[in-house]
Order: C-alpha cells, then structure tokens, then sequence
C-alpha cells in the first residue's frame, strides 16, 4: 500500500523529519511518502496560515490522488484540509492530532498535548471538543516556544522543555498519556517516553499505523452526506486542476 | 461606521442580493458595502469549497481592511476566514450562521436551521455544536435544493420549499425561530415570518445589526491568545499581501 | 425606538448609573429609559433576592409595556424576570449577563466574569451553563465585595480589587475578554480595557446595544411553545394588573 | 419529623390531593402537612406564573419555618422557590420535578416525562438539562391539556389521556420509567404503574420519601456558597417577616 | 421492610462497619442486614477486583434475594454488581456512590469526593460522568492511603489526612458537599461534618434511607429494556445458582 | 507480533468466526489467535452475563499473558474486562465496540450500531457517551434477534433483518458509517457493505488492525493512574492464579 504524508507548510526540514519517521515505522509492504506543497507559508500558527496552507496543499493532494492509498495531512491541528480531502476521494485521510488522540483513548483514561506556542491552546483544546474527547483531556499545555524554533534550537533545549512541562501534564493535570503537539517534535517521541514513564504519542506515527490499519480493513471514507463529492460548480481565478475533482 | 460584507463566493447575483439587505437594514450613519472576491467558486457547498473560497476572501479583506470598521462574512457556515479575519485584525468580524443562531436564543427557546443541500446537514450541527448551542438547537434541515438553485429558480417554488421544510421543524422538532441557513436566502425573511408565526432570521440582517451594536459598545476582538496577531513567517508562492499582515 | 432598561432592586444610585450609560451609548435615535421598582430589597445577592425583586419588576414592566419597544433587565444575572417577560409581551427582551456573554463569544474564544460576592460564583457558572457557554467560558471569580460596597467604595479601590482579579482570570484561568458581572460596575468597563489590554464588557452597554439591532432586525420573541401568552387563571391578594397580561 | 408541603399555587383542590397523598405516604413518625400560600395564581404555567406564585410561598415557608424539619414546593417545575428556600433555611429542601427525576434513576436507564400544556415541554427539558440528566432523559411530552382541567375532567378521560401519551413515551422514545409531570396528577401513580408496566413515579410521593430520608441521615442544606444565608439589606414595600431571615 | 447491604469485598471488618452504621441509622420497621461475600479480593482497588468480586457478589444476592426487599452494594464505585442485580430482579438495588452523589445534588450545588488511594481518581471521574453529574461535582480528590490502611490505622491519623483532603476541596474546588469516597470510612461522617462545617455524606447511610424511601414508594426497578430479565442460555463451568435467575 | 483475540462467551461457533476473520485480515507477520474461557454463560446479552464471563475470561488471559503482544475482547460492548485486562498488563487491550467506534469516526461524520436484541440499545448507548462519541453517533438500533439467533439462523435471513434496520438508520437517523454491533456478525461486513453504499465496520476486523498499529507504533498501556497495576491483597475463595498480577 502507498501513503503520502502532507506535510501543509513549506518547510522542507519537517517535510524531512516526516519522511524519517515514515521510514522508520511503515511495515513492510507499505510505501510511504512525505511531501510538502511549493506554495503556502513556513509554519502554521493558526488559522489564518492553515488557510493560506489549504490551496498548495489541495493541489499537492489533487496531483497525487491516484499514486497513493490514503492520506495524512501533517499538521498537529484540526486543519480544514482533512475534511476537504475527505469531500474529494473516498481514500482513507487523517489528521494527526486526531490520530494521536484516539490512539491516547486506546492506552490511558486521560491525555494531555504539549504543543508549542500559546496561541495552539485554544485552537487545540477547540479541536479536542470537537473530536469529542473533552471528558478525557487532562490539559492541552504549550512550551511557549515559536514552531519554526524546532527547526534551530539544539536538541536538548527543545527535549528539555517539552519534558518540564509533559511533566506538569502529569503531575498538576493528571495526564496519563502524553501527545507531542506538533508535527516538528516528529522523532522525539520515545525518548520522551523514556525519561517520562508514560505513552508519549508521535501524531505522525500515529496516523501513518491507524490508516496502514484502515486500508488493511478494506474501509473507505463515507461518501455519504458529509463527505459526499461535491457537486460541479464554475470557478474563477484559480488554477484548473480544483474543478477536476466536483462530481 | 463602515461596514464590509464580504459574499465568499463568486455569484456576483448573490452579492447584489447582500447589497440589497445591508442598504434596506443600515442605520442612517452606516455605510454597508457587499462585494465578493475575484477567485474562488461560485458556490459553497462544503469545505472544499470553504477553502477554495479562502484566499481571494483574505484578500480582499486585507486590501480593504482600513477602509472599514467591520467585518461580515455572508456565507451560512462557520467559514474558517472568521477566525483567520480575527487573527489579522482587530476591528469586529461575525458570520452570519453565528450571528442569527445568537438572535434566535434571544428570541425563542430553540431554533431550527432550514439550509438548501442535504451536505450542509452535518456541517451545520457541527457548527451549532462549535458555538455550544446544541441544547438550543432542535434541528437541521435542508429544503434538498442545490445553492445556485437560489440564483434561478422562481421566487414562489424556492418560497414553497422553504416553508414545507420550516414547519416540519416547527411541528416535528419543536423549533420556535426558523434561522435561514444559506445567504442566497437573504431577503425572503419576512415573508416567510408572515407565514409561519415564528420569527424568521435573515443572517446577513442579524450579522450586520449586531456589528452595528458591536462598533457601538466600543469594543474589538481580543487579541490575547486565540486571535493573536500571527507572527510572522516566510511565504512563497503567494502574493505577497498575504505576508503583511504578519506581526 | 424606546427601550427600557430596568433595574431590578431598589438602589436609586445604580440606577442613575444605568441612565448615565444608557445616555452615553445609545444611537441618536434611540430613547432608553432607567428605572427602578418601588418595592424590593435594594441589592440582588441570590435567588431569595430575585424573587423579592419580581413583583415590583413585573409591575412596572406591565405598566410601560406599551411605552416601550424592549426591555433589559439589568442584573448581572439569569433573573427569572427575563423570561416570564417574554411570556407576557412580544417585544424583545434581554438580561445584561446574557447579552455580555454572547458578545463574549463574538470577540474572543474564551471569556471569565468578575463578580462581586462569593456567592455569585456558582449561581453564575449554572447561568453560563443555562447558555449552552461553559465551553467557552475560562472561569468566574468574584472580588468577594459585597453588591452594596459598590454604592459606596471609593472607586480606585474597587477598580483595584477589580482588576487583581480580572488579571487572574486572564493570566491563570487562559480569560481572553472579561465580562464586569454586576450591574453596579456599569460605566467602568473603559478604564478596566485599557489597563488590562482585553476587551471588558458592560453588560448595560451590551443588552442596549444588541436590542437596538434586534429592533432594527424587525424581529420579536417567539410566542410559540416557551415563551406564549400564559393563559388566563384567577389570580388572589395581588394587584390585579398582574391578571391583565393573561391571553 | 414534620414536612411541610407547599402546593405554590392556590388551588385547594391541588393541596388536598397533596395532603391525601402525604397521608398515605408517610412513615408512622412523619407528620405531613399540605398548605398553599393566600395569594398567586390558581394554576402555574410558565415562569410569570411561578414569580407570581413565589411571595406567597416565601412569606408561607418563613411563618412556618420553625415547625417543620423540611419543606417540599409541589410543583412540577424547576421552581425557584427551590433555591429561595435552600438560601434562607439550612432544613432539607426539595422540588417535586428534581425528587421524581432523581428517583426515576434509580430505577431505569431512561425516563420520560408526561405533562399537561404543551408550553411545559421546553421548561421541562430545560430542568433536566439543569440537574444534569439529559442523557436519561427519553422526552417530555405533553397531555396539552392544560394544568386547571386535573380539577374538573373526569378521571377516566385523564387517565386515558396520560397512558396515551406515555405510552408514545415508552414505545416511541424507549422510556423505561414515566415520570408524571404536574402536581395536579398525584394519585394516580399506582393505576397507571399496572396499566403501563413501568414504574411511574409521583413527584409528592418521591419529595416525601425523600426528605424523610435525608432527615434520617441527619444531614442538612450546605450553608457554604450557593445556598449561603444571604446578607442583611434594606427592602422597601414588602412585608416586614421577608427581611428578617437575612444574616 | 428488609434491606440487603452487600460489602462485595471480603474484609469482615469492613462488613462489621456496614452493619453497625445499619444498626444506627434503619428505621424501626427497617431490618438492615451485612453481608460479604465468602470468595473474592480483601479490598476492592479497581476493576480487576471489582470483577473478581462480581461472582461471589452475585451469588450471595441471589442466595437471599427472596429474603430481602432491596440491596445496597457497599462498595464506593460505580461497581457493576449494581446493574447486574438490577437485571435479575426488580426490587429496588442501589451502589453507595450514586446514592451519596444524588444526595449531595440535594443539598449543595457542588460536591468533591474524597476517596483513598489515588486509582480511585479516574474511576469515581468516570463514574461521576456516568451518573450525569458532572457539572456538579467540583473535584475527586484521593488522601493517597491504600483501602486496606483503613482496617487499620489510627482513626485520629485518617481522620486528619481526610480532613485535610477535604479542606482543599471545600477551599481550592469550591465543594459544598463532601462524599466520603469509601465504604472503610463509613461512621466518621459526623465528626468530619462538625470540623468541616459543610454536610459530609456517607454514602452507606444515603444508600439505606434513599432505599427505605423507595420501598415506600412502592416502586420497583423497570424491567423494560435496560433492565430487563435476561434470557435463558446455557452457562458452563459455573455454580448452577447463575441458570436460575434467567427469564 | 502476536494478538490473542478473546470471545468472552462459550459459543465455540462465535470463536470459529473470530478465527476465521482474524486469519483473513492479519498481516503476514501477526498471529492471531481466537480463545473462548471454558467457564460461562454461551452468550452475553447485558451485565449480569457480562459478570459471569469476566472469570473465566481474565483467568484465560492471565494464563497466556506472556504470549502474546496485544488482547482483543470481542464482545460487541463495554466489556469491563477491557478495563481489568488494562490494569493487569502494560500490553494494549482493545474491545470490538470502541474499535469500531473509532474507526467510525474516521471515515464518516456520524455512525450508527446495529445490534441484536433490544436490551443492547441502552447498554450501547451509554458505551457511546462514556467514549465520548455522542454527538457522532446517529443511532443504536436492534434487529430484535437474539443473539444466539446468529449461531442458527440462516445467513440470507439474518442479513436481510440487518439490511433493512441499517436502511433505517441511514435514512431516518442521517448514518453515514454502520457499526455492526455483535461478534456474532463477523464477516458479514463486506456483503452489507455492497448492498447498502456505506462504510460496515466489522469490529474484529477494526480491532485487529488497530492493535497492529499500536503495536507498530511501540507504544503500551499507561500505568499511571487509572491503569496502575493493582495492589497486593488477600484474596479467599478463588483460584490462586488471579493473585499472580497483583504488584
């Protein structure tokens, strides 16, 4: 089976750290492949760039419908791109920050996320309400560090403060499993784990395993009601490829 | 006051529709401007479609942004360019699906949504869940006609639709205000309140009032957390006013 | 258009400053009205004071019903007025604590109320609840002043007491806007934005804001199912205008 | 131990079948006492009913607070006299709605609610959503007959009326136990218990049996926060006895 | 009337308690009998014990199911013993934790639990959802001592660590209502009450008098649907007590 | 990797099916082996049957904990033995219901369960809320079947009762995913799936491949909090092997 990973922003050295894990993990028989659209901004730090993220990461999606089995969209957030390619293909797609989220339901009676800066704390705890999980999120906690500092800052610093505060998580919030919220902390989960005593979840790996587990189930995206095709429509001002996919 | 009522697609029909609304509803001081952007498709009728509809709407919002005190987005969704619009500015921005299930509370104890195709069903209820009125919500219904059928089909079929549909939600589901749920809808308001009883909520009324009321009480959106200026990042690909915005 | 803004406890000083807001927000065209009951306890502190404070509440209302276009009910509260008003007229109602909470909502994703006595925290936190708000609602906290200090403290201290509290809500419960949850902080709410760096609500300012546009929306409370007409029934030992409003 | 039941509108009728109930009820030690309050209306339909019905019943409560060890509102309704009392006195206090729901939890996984005026059915779900019980609570459907004509129609055409109604309950919403919704009803449990095949629960009889336990528990109203004696303030116009349960 | 309080663990010690608070607190008429089951785990810290205490839990109430009008399961959880019962028969069965909790929305608008070793958290959380109550409970909180310190420590020493976990609740949650979390700490509710100020509820007591008022209710368990009689099917392997009871 | 998928019944023809759906899906380097206990009722049709099968099915999987890598309880419920099994290894432990359950919710906005007899609807709707997914679940319905009906029935018979209650669901309950709710229906799944348009989710199946993922991902039960590994304590009356796993 073949399975493309979006990573939606434009930074190569995620989309790098992706392709690492996808490496790392995929079984046997599973091509995995990490990509990130040519257009759209470095990071995500909400909406505003999810949006602008949206068009490059479509047409990246659009261009490799058929090469590929399922998708994961790369980003540690309800981002709107999940559901648009469900709308679009009856392939299996996941987001990772629900992949880790549910996979946390499978292992503990509560989770907290350790994300990066401030701003990720609504728009997480938002998406947690919105996967129905509130009863089992302890917190959703940031590091208060920007996402693009993943990218620069030295390993240890990084790994020391995601530490100090997985461990208010567990202490303070009662957390039992811990989510790494963003998808720049790809690969760092098990040492985590290790120093934490407690499930540190890699949303990457996570969603790559879920949907290498829904292929294998023979199950496809319901394409009825929400996530029917959309209806053909005229569109302007935009590249010809996004009327390709309206029934 | 000056207010921007921006129609995210591109039915130059369904503009001149809000422009009709906005000028019949004003205050004397207000001045209410409908325009549309020059990309995007013609209908919404999902979040394919929402996000395809993203970029030309931030555009235009962020070429006007000084020009106006206010910001409506005039499509019956929870269009994820509300937030992006209240992350990049901090002037007031409503949608017109929150902004008449807000009136309706303040007029009945539960209300239904009469939309136009069945897909907006479950995105409707997910939008009713994000604002936290599910216990005010007694349903979602949809009339199973297509959105552009508002552009064409004559005013005394869509009016008949509409109305079968309402009182099905006024006497199975127990609704006490109908909320019409598609701005191509905008305008038929009170002939239908005439006919069925109950009040009736145009939302391109109810956005518009309440941002009146908003701009009145001298208040902005927060800036703190959620709707934080986003910091700023590189962009490639994109017009370059997408990066100005950026703190 | 005429709005009455009815305090509902007997302090003659918190409703001259009612009148004093109503003065400075209202729109040109707009008369609005503070006034108080002549019998009732002179603060509301719980719900054995808002039942003291409903009769001569309802009274005056039903005394200026046809003088009037809306109503506010001006206690930082769910007081039961606001509904059994929209029973007995058509003419929109609204209570200052919900009208702060919806514009709450429209301006960040999470708000706390400031209070004044202990006791108001959980008959307000059942009031966010009542809403549908709790999601969106960071904490309330009271200054654990009681409502008549408000009468005769000096103000800097009560602005002091106010914000130490207010910046606990937002720098420990996450509070993105604060809402002033008692109709005698009317009028502070400037002072208390522009120290604290969020938006703060008058609820005064708000419900007359947000029934301006209700009236300018052209719509009415619904009489079907919670809100109709109550039906006639003899009523003994009270004034008898309380039978007239029977349908 | 003695109980008083207040029947919160002045309907005799009402308070007879009340005290009838309490007499067949109550342990060998109970002393029982059914009263209503001189002035209010005869019947309660909504929430102007209740706030009119609510001095009365106060200014009852306060004269006959020393002779009783608790005190049942026999209305089915989330009567704010409820919370009133529990403010004023730290003897056990308990509705006729919350007693019956409660018990209705007891005993099956799901109840339903059978009522008289249709415009109870918002008020009801309403309740249920504020004491928590949404999720086991089947429907609240109305007989629409309204609440006066349990004095004057003939038992077997309210009878039939009932079983009709819950019946549709139990069949068509899967209740498991009926909870009859109108104090007007109470007496006539057991019959339509052998009729239906499921529990069905009089709010009296549950607020009774209730109470008496409570007492044998020796426990009492917390006095810590919500239910705190409230704060000595100056009431004008109203009867003296209501100032002098203040702190 | 006879009522049955099962300890479903096999501390005779604990028993001995159940049964001396029996004593203290039936009514005349009440004939309240302890029991404990004769296999099974001293002390119940979780679900794998609970379920090795079902078999013997079972077989102990279906022994004597004839000899008794309703059953208490004494143990603090949402133990499935509860359920299970009330499927085989329909005299009324009640856990000690629902009872306590239903007892504390009587009284407070908030309650905490105290409870032991700190495993218990999560499950009473849970169970507390379960019940639907979870708007008002204010916090679970564990003194951290193993159930079985309870057998054995000084009562000063265990009084002084509940006391202390209660204060926090009271001070840090806002609990007006204390549970004692623990069928050990049944008797010391009294004590606790007077240091704390605030009820303290045991929930052994509240289970007997909230059974004591149903069976004079004259009400049974609904045997539609959730709690129907199951049906006959073979069972291997296990005493032939567990064929009798099916339908 | 090796997963041992437990029926929790005696019915060897369930087992066989287990059987021979895991041989279908695994992938090449998974075992996966169906057990039943050799003590319990032959079917579970509610607690009661759930309590008698718990023994029997923990003592089988202590008895082969060690060899193998991952549990499946297939038994279409909240089968507390998940929980149990949770407590007494760190190897994950999966049950059919949530599995399916999270599938679900991945390939469509809202599901439904088709079950057997109408017991199962309130059980498996609270097994919905307590995993939090009740604003994604349509509906549970029963085709009235037996459970044990599955063993004998003819396959044409039992499929057309399934189809015609999954129709049901998709057209009046707005289902855009179908849970099949027995591990008696196992491999029915692709044919249903056929004949109706929509995603059929077997939970074996679902199970299975999400505990291949889990176990892909290198992550393990938490054994913090809710899932510590139990306490040392007596145990009387029971077979010594379920004392082993104490800590």
């Amino acid at each position: 089976m073949r399975i493309l990973l979006i990573n939606p922003n434009t930074s190569e050295e995620f989309t790098k750290r992706v392709q690492a894990i996808a490496d790392r993990y995929a079984f046997p028989g599973t091509t995995a492949v990490a990509m990130n659209p040519t257009a759209g901004p470095r990071s995500i730090e909400g909406i505003y760039d999810e949006l602008l993220s949206s068009p490059g990461t479509l047409e990246l999606a659009i261009n490799h419908m058929n090469d590929f089995d399922a998708f994961v969209i790369a980003c540690y957030s309800d981002h709107p791109t999940i559901y648009a390619l469900r709308e679009i293909t009856e392939k299996p797609v996941l987001g990772i920050a629900e992949a880790s989220m549910y996979v946390a339901c499978m292992l503990g009676y509560s989770f907290s996320v350790v994300t990066t800066n401030e701003e990720w704390e609504p728009l997480l705890r938002d998406a947690v309400r919105h996967y129905g999980l509130a009863d089992r999120c302890a917190s959703v906690r940031s590091t208060r560090m920007p996402v693009l500092a993943l990218e620069e800052s030295s390993p240890a610093e990084t790994t020391n403060l995601i530490l100090k505060t997985a461990r208010q998580a567990i202490d303070e919030d009662d957390a039992e499993v811990i989510c790494l919220g963003c998808a720049g902390m790809a690969g760092m989960d098990k040492e985590l784990q290790a120093a934490l005593g407690v499930p540190v979840l890699d949303g990457v790996v996570c969603a790559l395993k879920l949907l290498e587990g829904l292929i294998g189930c023979g199950v496809t995206t319901s394409k009825k009601r929400a996530y029917a095709q959309p209806g053909h429509k005229p569109i302007i001002g935009l590249p010809e490829v996004f009327g390709t996919v309206y029934r």
